[in-house]
């Protein structure tokens, strides 16, 4: 067997490469721009190994987003791991505001572009409906699950907003918003 | 001067008219599948008129975008205006959420193209930054701008958690985190 024969053993790392890199397409020309072609190119592969890893681009599409959300999501768990005071998980939530996904821009475009697909489409849907579940499940560790629920909503809107003003919030501002939260008047 | 030279006049609701298909044709293939031709189509237009209202697909949806968001922030505007007893500005803020923005499939998919944009794109930055000063402005009647600012940024993570949830916050929950927020611990 040569390995022009069996690229997946030459070539081990290559799949996870091709996921990666059709990210990395996504967040610079979006989900539309992305084509097999420009995805081998970023991925340093030749276009005949996009079709022998993937059945055509919506499967690549689908597990490059699974991949990407399974990253944030576990990101985030890392966050509220272990055993935290009251003070060091309100914390923890603000860092995740702060820090883990504004952070990055490549991040911020592709989780709207993730969105606007699950908008759309069932399958998508699937993605973002575990990554919610993931994340709530990290808060309930700390907080009761109603709070989980709701810190996990507000945690979304800051970092949208932070990404999209001008002067955003700081850390401050969001610490005030996760004690609103968690602690009812 | 016949008509035909003067297409503004012979059917003054076509600028309009295109801008309203511009965001159908947003809402039903994505920005990217969306061109002149197709906008044309929805609108009931030549495609001729499209080159004499708008300088190229550019102008066309960042002027339709501006009209979608200036159409959302009015509605929110409208919930939260005159006189509320601070038990209503609270059930105003509720009902945004729990009816305004969720209820439309073609508003959810538009306001995620949007911030697609807008993450990419500083012009589109603009009206997405337009909009949340309207929004905090119309909250600024009834609160004070720090809890106004957070009431945003939660209103914008419940609604969009509402859309992905397989079993979204109900009016209860909604109610319970618009509470928290306002009345700090």
């Amino acid at each position: 067997m040569t390995a022009a024969r069996s690229p997946r053993r030459a070539d081990p790392g290559r799949r996870d490469r091709i996921l990666e890199s059709c990210l990395d397409v996504v967040a610079d020309v979006g989900v539309d721009g992305t084509t097999h072609r420009r995805v081998a190119v970023a991925a340093d592969v030749p276009l005949g190994s996009m079709t022998y890893h993937f059945d055509g681009m919506d499967e690549l599409l689908l597990e490059a987003f699974a991949l990407f959300a399974d990253r944030v999501a576990e990101r985030f768990r890392r966050r509220l791991a272990g055993d935290l005071t009251p003070q060091e998980a309100r914390r923890a939530v603000v860092e995740i505001v702060t820090h883990d996904v504004v952070g990055s821009q490549r991040d911020l475009v592709l989780t709207h572009e993730l969105y606007t697909l699950a908008a759309r489409r069932p399958e998508y849907r699937s993605i973002t409906q575990a990554w919610m579940a993931r994340s709530r499940a990290a808060l309930e560790q700390h907080f009761d699950p109603e709070t989980a629920r709701l810190l996990d909503a507000l945690i979304e809107g800051l970092t949208i907003h932070r990404a999209l003003d001008p002067e955003p919030a700081d850390e401050d501002v969001v610490a005030t918003a996760v004690g609103r939260i968690v602690r009812p008047g």
